[in-house]
């Protein structure tokens, strides 16, 4: 591709206009907004608005005048539009691990009889921690099984109360076939929950056309709610009445300001909120919300693909030190390509400093995420300029990009 | 009292000058801090100095290069200063009542024998409501008791795994005595949980000087963290290594970007997190606590109890028309009082357009709380005032104060 090419493919991208709505530094290609989204420029506005007019001035009286109350609710609708879910289906609140937590234990209110947890092993790992520390609660009464993912459908029986998967795979960015995986799960009576940290935002996802359980997923992504986000949770409605949440809070309760002694769950979706939300967690992220929801989801995807196929066919032709750690046909992949090298830690170290940010995923691979909505096709033809420059200098082999950041 | 008296009180109050550090509204008196702190005018800069710095600019890497992912233990350290506990023995996470389960369930695995949750009847509700979704999703294993309070220590048997007690009662301010009440627990084998979501910040606590085993609380009432802010546990050094912990979430791990497939609790209070922290609610609540701790909490206790005093005085001369709910005895309360009227809520409604902003509980409660960093002794004298007035002209009658919002 010429930079003619590549300049042609911004000119006709009707998604380009999206870009500009976004607070990205200068001189940076960020290609990490799979792990944290960027900042919308309404964002900071409406999260100043939120402290100083409502807390500040308006104070108690907020909840209900402006409504932080509904929160929950309001985003979890919101929300809903982004995943093939309908209105009072989607619920805003706490973290991923702890939305598991919930369905998890709900999925065990469903099938009683049954007591393997199952998921894959590589899981993102919090969906397998949850797992353990429920069956460690219940003593014995849930056992968790983490099987190969090209064996999952083999491990489908009526031993398994609830199966659990990551739609989009955190490291490889590997698509599970939700529909297919849902059926076949159902087939045997096992309620599926899919996590789609990676995919709510990425990519059309279609939860009532599968005839998803449950779902859960992360707001800090690419739904760009910012650092720690709220979570959301998913359960279909056939299944609200059948669960009393593990997660009992008293804003779950059906009236939760007749402060009773007992707990009666809440209409709905309602009964899945716990303790009192974090209202500037909710601004910021109804901020990266309603910007996401201008855009056409298709579009998005058609984007996202384009620009991964093109990142790529680069690689490939450039960088040919690297495997492909993700699907080559864009169809079973997320938005993210990984490739691997035994270096990777410190190619990418080299690769943050001169301003393309991705991130490294032990122990070899070196992720790149391509949001649709900020991301240009001139962005991913300049980071693998720059990712070769470092290959063909080994300038990756300086001593400060050995040595591991706390958190990386 | 004459307003000489008043303003004397004021002129001599050592805590006087951090009112100007609150951003306070025009024409209200604000006696509501208990249920949700004023705005720290330091806080608005400091969110957006996170949103917009660190999020927008530094994006991921923040989570190195401003510690994003020590908010939790710093602001844990913070909180210990404020209630008697050491440095490594709180965390700051999640809401209150997902902490609450997290103590219930590190109880269980200390007291493995036992099967009683027992509790007050009365307590702030989302107390025995984690305790009833505990009990469900055991399925027998435990099971939730509720007592008067006055009963509690006649029930401290070796059938129950677990007391859980809120220190300062949510409606009528009522003090429990923490280190008898935990004494007498302890030689009955019993571990106590203490929720301190009205006392952190709004009187000294002495977690360790009462032997303490575990202690919940909130961060947007008397910290000024703001609404929905992160709640906080503190589990006695000695109880970490023992638990396993039921929300066992990606955070908790001992290390959690290793990402691997089973779970390894972190070393100490670490092990307490489960997933991703909500930095904009940290950012917040780290100003609050900031600001609290300038202060001194002998000084914050002494004018809170005469706070209290004054209003009770007044409030029975000037309007006999209430009953006291809260104690007389200021050492016997926490930082509110508390008055009956059966039609309270009408009155308060009242109460909130003449700009004399307090809350009310069902059925019959008016309950006023006195944030000792902002509240003035003209504040609370003003206050009565006004209510002596409206009672006077019985304008609480109107009937707009008689529709209830949707939360009250």
């Amino acid at each position: 591709m010429t930079p003619d090419q590549i300049a042609d493919l911004d000119r006709n991208d009707p998604l380009a206009g999206f870009r500009e709505r976004f607070d990205l530094p200068e001189g940076v290609i960020y290609l990490d907004g799979n792990s944290l989204g960027a900042l919308p420029k309404a964002t900071a506005e409406r999260v100043a608005a939120v402290v100083q007019e409502q807390w500040g001035a308006d104070l108690i009286r907020s909840w209900n005048t402006h409504n932080w109350i509904g929160a929950p609710r309001r985003l979890g609708d919101k929300i809903a539009r982004l995943i093939g879910a309908n209105p009072g289906e989607v619920i805003c609140a706490d973290s991923t691990s702890v939305n598991v937590f919930k369905a998890l234990s709900a999925c065990l209110q469903l099938t009683p009889e049954r007591s393997i947890i199952l998921s894959e092993t590589g899981n993102f790992p919090t969906d397998a921690y949850m797992m353990e520390g429920l069956a460690h609660l219940t003593s014995g009464r849930v056992e968790q099984k983490l099987v190969a993912s090209e064996t999952i459908a083999a491990h489908l029986d009526e031993t398994v109360a609830a199966l659990l998967l990551t739609h989009t795979h955190y490291k490889t960015g590997r698509l599970h076939d939700m529909a297919a995986l849902t059926a076949k799960a159902q087939a045997a009576g096992i309620p599926v929950i899919w996590d789609l940290s990676h995919s709510a935002g990425a990519l059309p996802v279609d939860l009532n056309g599968c005839n998803a359980d449950f779902a859960v997923g992360c707001g800090y992504k690419y739904l760009n709610g910012g650092p720690g986000a709220p979570a959301f949770l998913f359960a279909a409605a056939r299944h609200h009445d059948k669960v009393f949440p593990a997660l009992s809070g008293w804003l779950g309760h059906k009236a939760p300001f007749a402060f009773s002694d007992h707990y009666e769950p809440g209409t709905g979706i309602d009964r899945f909120q716990c303790g009192t939300p974090g209202i500037l967690g909710m601004a910021a992220l109804e901020s990266g919300l309603d910007l996401m929801l201008e855009a056409d989801m298709q579009a998005i995807r058609a984007k996202s693909q384009a620009l991964g196929d093109l990142f790529i066919a680069l690689i490939e032709a450039r960088c040919p030190q690297f495997e492909l750690v993700t699907p080559r046909d864009c169809r079973a992949r997320g938005s993210q390509v990984s490739i691997a090298h035994d270096q990777g830690y410190a190619i990418m170290q080299a690769l943050i400093d001169r301003g393309v940010i991705g991130d490294f995923r032990a122990p070899d691979i070196l992720r790149f995420g391509f949001t649709p909505l900020y991301t240009r096709y001139r962005d991913v033809a300049d980071a693998v300029d720059i990712l070769a420059d470092i290959m063909d200098q080994d300038s990756w082999t300086a001593p400060q990009y050995a040595v591991r950041a706390a958190v990386t």
